[in-house]
This record gives structure tokens, C-alpha cells and sequence, in this order.
């Protein structure tokens, strides 16, 4: 398998350069904690927070999926460009309807830094009689 | 080449089984009409407006591509199951950033009925002194 | 939906230029005319035929996808590096097993001049106690 | 990250349902183990080599990834059935142009047991004026 990349830790780095390096290449998921069974949940996963990735021919982030535990959920692919060949953060959405609780992870290919994760996304999917807010039935 | 299909006229279909047909498959864009130079556009693609399209096996939204013109821009790929194995409507987005005007159509392809494309959808791409609204320099 | 390009005049053409922005872009099918059912049948398709394709990362091909008829049966990405950055032609194969008859198509991406589609290539399947020679039953 | 599977000591099981479920789910590459520099590499990936997997809407193999180290050289996408919906052994080649030696990993990933990975090839690419055989220059 190739190499796995994180960056755990690069928000507490000193060194710029290497906070730069790992924050632009690693996906981060927004999305709610927790919905109801059934409901739409819309996953969004950008690459990079503060930093920015190149949008070049030989170097772009090629590709972001979407997993929930070993299962994947969907793939958005990119081509050199799209981002207007300047500096910039790759942002998808995905609808995904989820029947139990969902452990997510985000994966983004770049073509020249190889494969990334994201820190895991819980999403708790509760009974359509019980509340998000405190897990108690709603009366 | 296979067929493209489009739904150019469905809405009007005295036919509800055919309307429910066409409108399932078909990719809808919605974005802002304009952007200025170097501006990021998020692009929203759902397939299916008032109808809902099944997510079963041997019968679901595959893929949903974004092109402009002769350019492919993005492509976002489900699996089955992605949205609960119940009917409803594919949803991705994608973040673009256009250099130039642009004319986009989406195309999603179902593993049982073919591919499918959106109706047209022009974003103006305005100079940086420019005003969206009203295309006149800003003062 | 992007314009498709085909290629069915090139070979006639006078002007090289023009044969070899053809041919380079064309793909090419590549298998069995017939086969029996439930047969294996690996299928080639080759991106350009006498003339060959950049591999660069503003100009490559990006994928190729075997359809028979409105079905998507397979599809390759490649990604810009793989042909070594030297002008060459794309080369994927694909195993497929068919039920039916086939009336392939093949389509490849450049991502700069666009969706390219083959020559139809009809591959006749025959009943297991039939032979391909000559569709007589087999004494 | 999803685990990743991979089947190191599956031959050696005493008991064929692991064997079975291991095999059926391992890709294998085949090609050539060295190469001139800027020759043409054709990679053959089967996924299974005993045991077959099945092709069913719900449980496929819905993609192979081909690797040399960190980056992906190309990947192909099947869709339920194009194996016939029959149990068998996806197939698919890639032509690849390697400009230095190579270790080459496939993944592959199931619908439904998710993803695996091959045993690693080393290619060797030597300059064109040595021999592959003995890497000796050649007289």
C-alpha cells in the first residue's frame, strides 16, 4: 500500500514550513454530529484550512473520497485547472443518507505528495422518535 | 457514441409516468450567474427535481460530471447504498474557480438508463473593478 | 453536453496535420468478433493509432471508458507521468463476460481538446453449443 | 484511513473458506520484472487467482488502483455486471512507461469487504545500453 499521510499534530508545529505542508494537503469534513434516521446529511470536505495547495499540471490535488469505516461513500476527481491554476483549497459536497451511526474519514490524492487523511468524523444517526440534541425521546 | 438524453420538455408532459421518468435523471446546476475574475464559484448538481430516482444495485445514480464547454471540470462517483437505498436525489458539490466566462452542463449517467444531460447554464465572469449586478465599473 | 469528436474521415485526409490531430486522439478497439456466451473477452483500446499523444500535465489523456450501446462497462484514469512525459498512446485493457451481443464504443478524454469516440465494434455472442466460425451448430 | 487487507499468508490456510475469501479478494500484477529505460511496460491486474468473486449489484469489485510507491499510475472502475453477473476474476492492463525502477502495488476494492492490496513488484528499468537479462552493458 502506499504510505498514508496525516497531519495529527501539525497544528502545534513551530516550524511554518511544515505546518504549511501538512495543513494544505490534509482533508478536514463539516457536516452535523448527528441526524435523524433517514434524514440528508450534506459532507463537505475541503482540502486544507489555513494553507493553500498549487492547482498545476504536474502538481494538484487529484482526488477526495469519502469513507465511512471500510466502506467508501463517494469520489470527487479533479483535473489541473478547475481551480484556475492558482493557489487554492479543493471543496466538495456529498449527500449521503446514512441508515446507522457513521464513523467518516476523508481521503485527498495529491499527484506529487501522495495520499492524505483526514481526522475521523463521527456522525451519530438516531431514531426518527428521539432528538439529536439530548438522545431522549421527544414527547 | 451512446445517447444523451435531456429533458428539454419534460415539465410540459401531460404524462406523469413519462415526466417522473425524465425528471429523475436529469441533472439540475445551480450556481450564481456571475463571479468576479478569481472569485471561487460553489457549484451545487442535483439529479432530479420533483422526482426521486431508486439507489438500489443494479439501479443507481453512478456518476454526475460538471463540464464547461469541452472541458470536464470535476466528476463526483457514488455507490449504491450511498443514500440509503431508498429513493431520492444524488446532490455533490464542486468548488470552481473560472478564469473566463463559462458554459456549463452536467451530465449523470444511470447504470440502468443511460446518460442524462442538464440544461445549459451560463456564469459571466466579470473584471475585478467590475459589478456583477450590473456589469458598469464600480466608482 | 460537450461536443463529441470523431475521427471516421481522417485516414483520407491530405493534410497530415490534420490526420495526426485525429488519429492521436482517436481510440481504437482491439478484440474478438465473437464469442460464446458466458466467454471471457479481453478487450484493448488503444488511444491513437500511427500518430501518438503528449503526456503532459496540461495535455494528456485522462480516461477512457468502454460502453456497449447506453451501458458504461468499464473505465480507466490515467494520470499525467504514466507514459513517462513522452508522447505515446494510452493503452488499457478490460475483461468483460457477456450476456448479449455487443455494439462496443470507445471514448477518450483529452484534457485539452476534448471527448474523442471509436469506431463501433459489434462482437457477436453465440450460444455455448453454437461456434463462432460459422454461428452452425456444433456436431 | 479504511483498513487495508491484504492475503500474505492466505495460501498457506488450512481452511478454504479464508482461503477462498482471501484469494477472491487479492489483486495479482503480471508483467515483465525489468525494462530499457522509455519502454513500453504493459501491467496486467487479476483480481483473485484460485477463487472467483461474485458480480452482483450489492457485492463487486468496483476498482483497481495501480501504484508505484506514493504515486497512483492509473485505475480502472467496473460496473455490476460487466463480468456477467456471474462470479469471475476482474481483469484489467494498463500500459505504463516507467522512466526508473518501480515497486508496483495494486489495491483493490470490494463493495462490500473493502479494500486490498497486492504483494509488491519490483520492475527493474535499466539504461538502454545494459541488457535486462544480466544487466551487463551490452556489446
Amino acid at each position: 500500500m502506499p504510505k498514508i499521510f496525516s497531519a495529527d499534530s501539525f497544528q502545534h508545529s513551530d516550524n511554518e514550513l511544515k505546518r504549511d505542508y501538512f495543513d494544505r494537503h490534509t482533508p478536514v469534513i463539516e457536516c452535523a454530529d448527528c441526524v435523524k434516521e433517514g434524514e440528508k446529511l450534506f459532507v463537505k470536505v475541503r482540502v486544507g484550512n489555513a494553507y493553500m495547495h498549487p492547482d498545476e499540471g504536474d502538481h494538484y490535488i487529484a482526488y477526495v473520497q469519502l469513507w465511512n469505516r471500510e466502506t467508501l461513500l463517494a469520489e470527487t476527481r479533479y483535473y489541473p485547472g478547475t481551480l484556475g491554476n492558482v493557489p487554492g483549497n479543493v471543496e466538495v459536497g456529498f449527500l449521503v443518507v446514512p441508515k446507522v451511526s457513521m464513523n467518516l474519514v476523508a481521503m485527498s490524492y495529491c499527484t506529487k505528495h501522495g495520499l492524505w487523511q483526514s481526522a475521523p468524523r463521527m456522525v451519530k444517526v438516531v431514531h426518527e422518535n428521539l432528538d439529536c440534541k439530548n438522545d431522549n425521546q421527544i414527547n
